[in-house]
């Protein structure tokens, strides 16, 4: 039986939350590379918020994924064959390879992942784009100092619980905020932060105020909502939000009445003298040595731990991307979409 | 008959916006400087924007004016007698004098001000807080740079005119915004900004895109309201917005329905990229020896330009201070509380 490349199509566009019925499942020849050009064999496939946007056709950071064409992502792959004498058959890359078993690349924007430094599927995870978008928001846009109350949401996922393990490692009060006890537990006990607290409780806010007796000082924001809202009264004086996401606000159609209506907002961004600041790690690509050296003595020295949710078979990923957008995730996701010569 | 103390009280707290009875005027005995004090007469005392936020209990970034007691504000007085071995009789001083004639002051948070190097009124003007304001605002969190778009609101305004033409020495094109068509001519023709548009006109939005076909980098916020919605919605990937006011929204009481609610906004944020921050200038007193320097010499090499709005006599302070919140003043807003000794 001749080997398809199989793929996830952008079927239609959703109007607020998506549903399985906007994807589609297709099975195509397994394309062949041209002149410079080298088959990349996909093994795991990362699955992040940001998706969300490429299925709007609104103008978002980066093109909108086309209706008919595959999914726009990320993931690691193995070098099938190839034409360009920069990759040979048999190396570990990380590219922008689509919801796809099978993609072509002229080695273009494709870095490769050295499989002794650490499990490949970090090229995508801790030592990739979340690893530089925590190293990036924190460090170089928070600027915590050590003493500083720092608040992360999203704390046991891809980002934030890297974000929160840093801002340990420089010395800070950290409160991490998730969605489930275990995801609190795991935060505290595995990821060694100094709380955490679950946004579901019904008394959330006052647990907030409770567990950051000093003030916020930096609010590591990527999801918006109840967490925002409950966060940002507590901000002190020249605090710092470093903006990565809005994961609460991205299937939103129409303007929410929030309590945090924008006067309101910015005559508290005034008076407490807080800088806010959008990013997207794809900007700060300068900043990966470091990321992939710290980091990766961090993860060596146990000072940084990572935790993967691996989901079985591309034909997954759709409802796997689903559950993402509703936190039931638990670690960075990933989608094993080939096997792994590198692990046991 | 002896000279007595005129003085302006806080009389009640202002709902919205405030009137003319919110303030009580009093005459009381001239104090009287003791050990290491000195008696000041005010000259010009300064009105702000900021004395708004003082009116009210809640939380501002000062301490409110309380109710029975002078309003706060700073002003230039000459020294009429002084216990204060640094300061003799007859020198200038910049302090904060209240909304009063005379005051007493131990000489802290006090500054000279050389009437060889610029007329006395400047140190509550474009040699003080709202030059300090402009120049770090602009330069320290604005960051323009060669060829980019800066646009200014309240653009003939105390800080607005320093932030444009300062805007137009580092290469920028510059639109200022101002209320009110002779405002706009000034602005253009003496400021040399340019564009200026007005915000009342119908088509303000419309002139305001056409006037930045290449979208804003800059903008320097100090008005919100309907400029605000305006503005944002050009910024560039990138763009910063120094945040030193919102004058259209101080007087509101609830929370406004704007077209611009936190959850949109906090998207173009994140997209765009962009860096707000709130600043005051009392956090910036270590530029204040740069503004002195590099405003004067603009100043005297006529690349920047002043204006000031001087109302005679302290009994019409709360009156220009309400015409002040409405924009009925052109130029830097003083009240001019006994003779200039220094000016023909």
């Amino acid at each position: 039986m001749t080997e398809m490349n199989k793929q996830w199509l952008l079927k239609s566009r959703p109007v607020g939350e998506p549903t399985l019925d906007n994807w589609e499942y297709v099975e195509t020849p397994v394309p062949t590379p041209g002149e410079g050009e080298m088959l990349l064999k996909t093994i795991y496939m990362s699955l992040d918020p940001y998706m969300r946007g490429r299925m709007n056709e609104s103008k978002s950071y980066a093109a909108s994924a086309e209706i008919g064409q595959p999914m726009s992502g990320t993931g690691v792959s193995v070098v099938v064959s190839s034409n360009n004498p920069k990759f040979k058959e048999g190396d570990y890359v990380v590219s922008h390879t689509l919801w796809q078993s099978h993609s072509v690349s002229n080695g273009q924007g494709v870095m490769k992942v050295d499989p002794s430094n650490a499990p490949i599927s970090t090229g995508v995870g801790i030592l990739g784009m979340p690893g530089l978008t925590a190293y990036v928001g924190l460090l170089d846009i928070g600027q915590p100092k050590e003493g500083e109350t720092v608040v992360v949401s999203a704390a046991s996922g891809a980002v934030g619980s890297i974000v929160g393990q840093i801002a340990k490692i420089k010395g800070c009060r950290v409160i991490g905020v998730a969605g489930s006890e275990d995801k609190c537990r795991y935060v505290v006990d595995e990821l060694g932060m100094d709380e955490c607290l679950n946004y579901k409780d019904d008394d959330f806010e006052a647990q907030l105020e409770k567990a950051c007796p000093n003030g916020v000082d930096v609010y590591f924001e990527n999801v918006g909502g109840r967490v925002f809202d409950a966060v940002f009264p507590l901000m002190n004086d020249f605090a710092r939000i470093p903006l990565c996401g809005r994961i609460a606000n991205y299937n939103m159609t129409g303007d929410p009445d929030g309590p945090n209506k924008l006067p309101a907002f910015m005559g508290t961004m005034l008076v407490k003298r807080i800088m806010l600041r959008g990013f997207i790690s794809f900007d700060h690509y300068d900043r990966f040595p470091d990321v992939v050296r710290d980091l990766g003595n961090w993860i060596r020295t146990g000072e940084v731990k990572y935790k993967e949710d691996i989901v079985q078979g591309i034909e997954n990923a759709p409802e796997a991307f689903l559950g993402l957008l509703k936190g039931k995730n638990f670690g960075k996701l990933l989608v094993q979409v080939s096997e792994d010569p590198t692990r046991d």
